[in-house]
């Protein structure tokens, strides 16, 4: 078998053999197999696709290039939570606690934000003293402990995705179904969890654009996910906006605590409980996403979801009054309030746009080196289909500096359509995929 | 204009801009562009096309990545000539003299052996003394003088090419039509000549497999020619065996001074002489191609044609009385007869095994670092669809050695399918193509 025939075989549009995928997944891992044919083959697979098998296969030897985390010492069902990206998008925060104050254990490997995309390793970071970097066993004894523990990936996870991840990225080949799925699938399944909860996003700013394209990724990774032994739910959710009202890590650390408080709502809250509501069912805590959706609603009103969020952070060194105090989070030098400035209609966010002005303020990384200012950022105060007026607060700005405050003055205004025609209010819901199952989610629903 | 929106354009089906094309040859030709983005894009070329607009502008930015031979210096309407690689091929050696001898200047730079296919200058460095290193003034001058010369390339022409087609054998993307036009037609219009005529080969030891495959990349190189301002014609020619009776380089000289002599024929002549009427044709020395191959018919006639070959070599410091004595040619040490063996008739050959059995002989290189025996080889007995007793000769073996001589034999057998059933003749051409016309060749033009 030699990589040439491989490509050859996808260049001509026939299905990969197991070991053939496995070969070039371990050349992509351990750097046998030059860079220019993997990124032939990776241009071959994004024209030419695979089926579920070949996406299965892929999705194994990814996950077998390197170490996989034993989370057996751990008792009860692990469901893990991935998202394929959001702006404004904290439910990781909000669930995890949540979830595990409803009894299911919550194990979770998170990531750091690159892009428009923020990341729940940064956030977490900007409560004071937090430490995400714990040995495994630290995690595990954690989660014995008190049922959840949030932190950095430990151990060498997927290697082979790292570096398929890295050509796609300069070779136009991101948008390839089995390399997405095989990208997120292989390091979830490294991650040791025995379910899996997902939230794929579509829109503007998302890794898939349309409705159809988020609805076959679902699929598609269901599919995988049953193949390969592991129950996958994936909810499909718009990203027409950012999901929470807050963007940037400490503001959105203060809106999850506000959340748990029971003092905040709205669509970040739906979709968690959405989420949860799965992770319940999954984990056996539930009978139905809506038994599990209950058990939630009543953890945030006794105030134990919050209980716990404080009892994790505490854990791994943080300060836990944030939860009393969210004043004692990083607070920004300069705060401005931006009113809508016409009267209309919020007609249309551009997600992307709106992520890239947080980072641009200092929230995010264009590289991975970039440092952070955990304390920049903003709140909005519309959402799509609000009817304004020119005085209406349109969002209230944390920067470092007046000037920068200027510059993302500009570019949220730029991301914000107002006009005079009445709009819709964008959905939070558009299908859930569970094995042979699709369900559309219509108004009615949400 | 970045290479990762190149790609992803090519991605998606779109058609490139000539400023696109431009930017990605000059970057292969200068290594400024890694090789994983170059062949991630050749692959979506390789499945996604080139129309003819994109695939000249390709032609012309890889022609324009390096020198480009002037031969303004000589009077008269240059022509070229080109075969895409066949086995016993020596069409060159006899065309060139011919061709100069009707009248018709030509400056032409060849290229080595490599894998089952000869090579132009191997078989001329054959010839004791023959010297194919001329610089453009010595080449330029000889032309003038005697009206021919064949040498190595000179300059540093279309080095985007030698990026791309080094890249293009590691990543299963040769068999690409855009691709393929670029490369031989970059490096054709380099070589300065003012017209060309190809020989497209068809077979299964040819670029093309098919003869639908083989007369669109005729059309393509033709359609091609016309934008660049370059009148094209190409014969596509079957490849079912090998053209000459002779393979290897001693042995295709002595092939050629025999039809020069007038004292061989056969499907090397035909075909030299078809291709050689569109050559005059297009040099303005003939009216039509038929009174273009009578001119070459006189020529042979006259022995004008063998004097040309005797000036060319004198002329680049070679033995021009090889062509009295073909035995001052290297001879083999072992020449063994070898007969069918069994009654029948000859059904089938397999080109490139026969090819490729000569080169184990010594005749052909693996790598380019290979040095040959210009006096092995073999010469076929027989051709496609003769009938044959188990004592006619099938061919004669020139080797080194006895063990290279019964290798040889196995091999060739091998490659020669005798059956019961009576065959046709394999045809020698297929289509000619110019502007705007296609002729299919049936049996009654042959």
């Amino acid at each position: 078998m030699t990589m040439l025939e491989i490509i050859e075989k996808k260049k001509l549009g026939k299905e990969l053999t197991k070991e053939e995928i496995t070969f070039f997944a371990n050349g992509a891992a351990e750097k046998t197999v030059p860079d220019y044919q993997l990124s032939a083959l990776l241009m071959a697979i994004r024209l030419n696709g695979m089926n579920y098998r070949e996406t299965t296969d892929l999705t194994l030897a990814m996950r077998d290039s390197g170490d996989i985390a034993d989370l057996s010492g751990i008792p009860g069902i692990k469901v893990d939570k991935h998202s394929t990206g959001g702006v404004g998008d904290t439910t990781t925060l909000v669930l995890a606690p949540l979830v595990a104050a409803c009894g299911a254990p919550v194990a979770k490997m998170s990531g750091r934000g690159l892009g428009h995309t923020g990341g729940t390793l940064d956030k977490l970071e900007s409560i004071p003293g937090m430490n995400v970097s714990l040995s495994e066993e630290e995690f595990i004894r954690q989660v014995k402990e008190i049922g959840v523990a949030v932190i950095g990936q430990t151990g060498h996870l997927a290697p082979a995705d790292k570096t398929l991840y890295a050509l796609r990225d300069v070779t136009s080949t991101v948008d390839s179904m089995p390399l997405i799925v095989g990208s997120i699938l292989s390091k979830k399944l490294a991650a040791g969890s025995d379910a899996i909860v997902l939230d794929v996003k579509s829109g503007s700013g998302a890794i898939m654009h349309t409705e159809e394209d988020s609805i076959k990724l679902a699929e598609t990774m269901v599919e995988v996910g049953a193949l390969a032994g592991k129950p996958i739910i994936a909810v499909v959710s718009g990203m027409e906006q950012p999901l929470g009202t807050h963007v940037g890590n400490a503001l959105e650390v203060k809106e999850a605590i506000d959340i748990l408080a029971g003092k905040a709502g709205g669509d970040l809250l739906e979709v968690s409980l959405m989420l949860g509501g799965y992770m319940l069912l999954l984990a056996g805590q539930a009978e139905t996403p809506e038994e599990g959706q209950a058990k939630m609603k009543a953890a945030i009103d006794s105030g134990a979801g919050l209980k716990k969020l404080k009892e994790m952070i505490a854990a791994q060194g943080g300060d836990p009054l944030v939860c009393d105090d969210v004043t004692r989070l990083p607070q920004a030098k300069v705060i401005r309030e931006v009113t809508c400035g016409r009267a209309g209609y919020v007609q249309k966010m551009d997600t992307m746009a709106l992520g890239m002005a947080a980072q641009a303020m200092g929230a995010g990384r264009l590289t991975m080196d970039d440092k952070l200012d955990y304390s920049v950022g903003f709140v909005l105060q519309v959402r799509i289909g609000d009817q304004v007026s020119e005085d209406t607060p349109l969002c209230t700005l944390h920067a470092r500096s007046e000037e920068d405050a200027e510059k993302a003055e500009q570019a949220v205004r730029a991301a914000i359509r107002i006009g005079d025609e009445a709009c819709d209010r964008a959905p939070n819901f558009i299908a859930v995929v569970m094995k042979n199952v699709l369900v559309r989610l219509g108004e009615e629903d949400q």
